[in-house]
């Protein structure tokens, strides 16, 4: 199904960014768990799981609970990424203390498989009371994910046993009346998917089915409400869109509301389509992608662009300053990508895909891995982000942890499990989705082995190497060649080779042992034009090379950023020897527009002509604060 | 002081809206506050000091106040309208429904001199306890306004009395402990200047510095909050900024807050620098002006750039299209500037005063003066404006009438006294700082009369004469010469006139009578520059003909103005045979961007040559609903 256990990454961007996770934000993340952390928010989520446990042992606790109502999901969110650490680096001590942990949280599981610490040491007599609010499906479902993670990377079921309690408890539970019951924030879904794929269970798919299609086609919110108006935050049911239950999800076309639950449910909206080959399932998920990647996305991949609701809002509403273009609305996005590939294997999706991952997800965390971003604008004034009512929502520094944490660990285990995303496999072809340098053994089940190299996206030199392949097994190959790589050459052991091209994908049939596939993307750096709809952007345009977005930051501009004018038509010249984040900068010519110290004046302001650096998007924000932005009016 | 009762407006724009208020506007909200408009939200204010006196002469009534805690204050500034009205265009049925209505508060007033009808139909154990949010002294200040201008316009002292008995009672009240307080919405401190300069009594001029000068100087609010925490609105007393209660007045530097009570709070400390000499006083007018005009308003006078808040925010934030901008604002910053102008004549003052008016202030009011905006953004695109959070406050059409139904009354209140803001008179100079036509008769003054013909701002020819001057009284004309104006003509009887330039005005010495000045003023239209801070403004320009902004609406440009960019340097031709609101429109060339039908396309979309039709801003969202840009790109 996927290449998680049986790709070894190589050299490069996609590395450093495992590598980081792995010895950088794993321990990170576990020493905020374990609140070991100073000067910042208190996570208290383990300890949460000891006090559950205390409270399951004795009846009591000697503390109380601390946190988010769906704080759990921190530690399974942890564990899911520990589980990837620990297939790729194996390490005994992590290992002790990941299984310590699973056995505090089997401890802490309720006789009947109920798993939550919130409702068992705080709120005993409200659970299952407000399915709108208490994310006590979502934790379920993330716990689930990391049971499966466990399993795959180190064999162990030990956290799936406790998941399955939990989940057979779900099904017993949401029957009859219940079984009009839909959760506020999608996850389970998903991750009764997995389950199911994990245990053959078909019971767990067709609960995560259940869920799904209650979903916008019950009045369970309100019915709910009359019954026991629990609540925990909002006093009142609100826009339905906010949680993607206005209409039952076959018939949704507009991707709204609240931008990670949005991307999470279409998720499994993907994965049902997938399993049980639902046509009307697959054609709103279609829908629904397009509504994101045709109206409703920033060119970084970051989605939901509204601060208020974290939400989406109207078609073309992308503004670059207020974006909210949360990092977790990002990792799912891609999370939704990746599905859609094993529905249709169309580049619209891996571009998608690969745009999000380089650009508005690897802009989450720090370069060294220990601070990140909830928020991801594409442009920051010091002294206005963060500090007006409407960019509030904005950082000009990434924060070490948040009272709200769903960001760091939900980027570490995706950039701890690359290999699923970066190919596909399907028969005997192997879809190279995204160019991760590096061993994808498939002689377990094909009989080969394939070798990428390549050191994108600082080059566009993809080097793919059959190895291994027995006798009469035959493998296609097939590259995605994006759609923004206008001239691409694709060669067999050295020779323009035959291929067929469809849907964004080179397939090369019929590889043998030893053969050499080359394929050269066109890594010429590009000026990008935003649909002139986009209101924000008018007049302006951005640069990318390859997969990565650039902007202008201010600490390579002299100080300031807003004055500057591209030119149009100039060079855009790669600066192989000033890099940052690995990746080399960029430099093209412009003007700067001088400060006339008037607030509008009827004369031109004088204008001089300038070098402008660029830098990957991804790495703003690790040189000190200065104003940054990515569309740059254009000039001449 | 001023030229309200001493000048009659001659046909031209400024008469337009003069005739609209007083032949649309104010018969339309009387009816308004009479609830004689169906299908909209209801005033009840007339009904409220109905049932105050109701409640006054038997201790019951038979109804429930309605509305907003401020309402009383719709009453007092369309009361101030009328009585303009009434002096522009006597009306003997108005006067008598004045009369009627006079007499009515008088009823609704308390034996101690208390009028307030919230505090006295619904929270009569109440009074005064919260200043931070009851708008008592707010309401009461505009009853003084409007009694100063029923005596000014009309003779009768009727409401003076009440407001007098008010304004004691308020000076009784606010001693001891309570001469820290001051109030949540500056208005009484402006208003008892007023009323000091009506009634010559020096203790309402007391009262007003008492309330400025407690203003930040004092922790009232807290103590206040914590003797009794009579909430009406938020719980907290939240930021001190939001109040301009965060620093003593005379330290404040930078325009902060909710904009409209900043401006009237300003107004104050411009009148009490004026009459006072209070030269630190006049200081902080000073640098809290240039804080506005030079980096906190839009180019059509608009303030408070946040909608949370109704607030400034910080330097150069001046988003077009979330912009707020409130029309009571821009009204209140006339105010402001006007003041300014008595401090020193200085044409800063008159240049923003006039930008205000013709853009912001009067965009407020639909062509047919029945509809209004409370919010006045620079860029309006249909499904989105109204429709995502950030745009929530947003109308893309006047609404008929508001909850909150502050503006209309205050826009009316303008615009019926422009003679007060045309004209300035000290010692024997006579000041135009707008180019009102019409006739300014100062024989009981000054022994002479002058009249101004011109049909500005169509045209930019000013005619000043002086007639029916004395033997041997010699006026000076200083007429003001805008900023943006750089080619000017200034003729004393066809002859080039010998002047004097100080501070944006030309000064022209012992005129004698039948001399006549001829000023030309320089009516090109004009790009404007925004400063390069202004993030949402980069690679934008406006334009600007005279005092006018001037905006692409759809209407006129093929139903789109997103895709439009002005060619740099293109002629801008004036459409005289083609008008708006009695101004011709303006054409350009320019072209319009193709809609590519992606997102973000790595080919420069397509553009055809085009020309585009600008529209002065005041009249846009005139002719059905379409997009609006004042800021357009530069291309070329």
């Amino acid at each position: 199904m996927d290449a998680l256990t049986d790709f070894r990454l190589g050299q490069g961007f996609l590395k450093r960014l495992e590598t980081l996770i792995i010895e950088e934000t794993i321990p990170y993340l576990e020493r905020a768990l374990h609140d070991e952390i100073g000067g910042t928010e208190k996570s208290h989520a383990v300890e949460n799981f000891r006090l559950a446990a205390q409270m399951i042992e004795t009846g009591k606790c000697d503390g109380a609970f601390y946190g988010m109502v769906f704080q759990d999901s921190d530690v399974a969110k942890w564990l899911e990424a520990a589980a990837y650490s620990l297939l790729h680096r194996p390490d005994d001590g992590l290992k002790e203390r990941v299984w310590e942990l699973v056995a505090l949280i089997g401890k802490a599981q309720q006789k009947d498989g109920y798993l939550n610490t919130y409702f068992t040491v705080k709120a005993p007599d409200k659970r299952w009371r407000s399915l709108r609010e208490a994310h006590e499906l979502y934790c379920a479902g993330h716990m689930m994910e990391a049971a499966v993670a466990l399993k795959e990377c180190t064999g162990d079921t030990q956290l799936l046993q406790i998941v399955c309690r939990m989940a057979d408890h779900i099904a017993e539970y949401f029957q009859g009346e219940y079984a009009a019951a839909f959760p506020g924030h999608p996850e389970v879904e998903l991750a009764l998917v997995r389950l199911y794929q994990c245990t053959g269970e078909r019971k767990y798919l067709a609960l995560a089915s259940q869920f799904v299609d209650a979903r916008g086609a019950s009045d369970y919110f309100r019915l709910e409400f009359k019954r026991d108006p629990f609540k925990l935050w909002s006093g009142e049911i609100g826009n339905l869109e906010y949680w993607q239950a206005h209409l039952p999800v076959r018939e949704q076309t507009d991707a709204v509301g609240h931008a990670v639950r949005a991307v999470y449910l279409y998720s499994a909206m993907a994965d049902l389509a997938k399993e049980t080959g639902d046509e009307g399932m697959k054609l709103a998920c279609q829908t629904l992608f397009n509504s994101i990647a045709q109206r409703r996305m920033y060119l970084t991949g970051g989605i939901g662009s509204a601060a208020n609701g974290e939400a989406f809002t109207r078609d073309y509403d992308l503004p670059n300053d207020t974006a909210y273009a949360e990092t977790c609305a990002a990792v799912g996005l891609i999370f939704f990508a990746r599905r859609m590939l094993e529905l249709d294997h169309d580049g619209a999706y891996s571009d998608v895909m690969e745009r999000a991952l380089y650009n508005c997800a690897a802009a989450g965390m720090q370069l060294d891995g220990k601070a990140f971003f909830y928020v991801n604008p594409l442009e920051a004034v010091p002294g206005i982000a963060g500090e007006t009512p409407a960019h509030r929502h904005v950082r000009i520094r990434r924060s070490k942890w948040f009272a709200c944490a769903c960001c760091p660990p939900n980027a570490a285990r995706l950039f701890a499990s690359l290999g699923r995303y970066a190919w596909g496999i399907e028969d005997n072809t192997v879809y190279s989705h995204l160019y991760a340098a590096g061993e994808l053994d498939l002689t377990a089940t094909h009989g080969a082995m394939i070798t990428l190299t390549t050191d994108y996206p600082v080059g566009g030199t993809l080097t793919y190497r059959l190895a291994k392949a027995e006798d009469g097994r035959k493998i296609c190959l097939a590259v995605r060649i994006p759609a923004w790589s206008l001239h691409n050459r694709i060669l067999l052991n050295g020779e323009p080779a035959y291929h067929i091209f469809r849907e964004g994908y080179a397939y090369l049939n019929a590889l043998r042992n030893g053969d050499t596939v080359t394929v050269e993307i066109d890594m010429k750096p590009r000026r990008v034009y935003p649909n002139k709809n986009i209101a924000g952007d008018s007049g302006r345009i951005a640069f990318m090379r390859g997969p990565l977005v650039y902007c202008a930051e201010g600490v390579d501009n002299d100080g300031d950023v807003l004055g500057l004018s591209v030119t149009r038509g100039a060079p855009v010249e790669v600066l192989v020897s000033d890099s940052i984040g690995g990746v080399p900068k960029l430099r093209t010519a412009g003007c700067r527009t001088a400060d006339t110290g008037q607030l509008y004046s009827s004369k031109p302001p004088q204008t001089s002509d300038c070098d402008i650096i660029l830098i990957p998007y991804f790495a703003w924000a690790n040189r000190g604060v200065s104003p940054m932005r990515c569309f740059l009016p254009e000039k001449g």
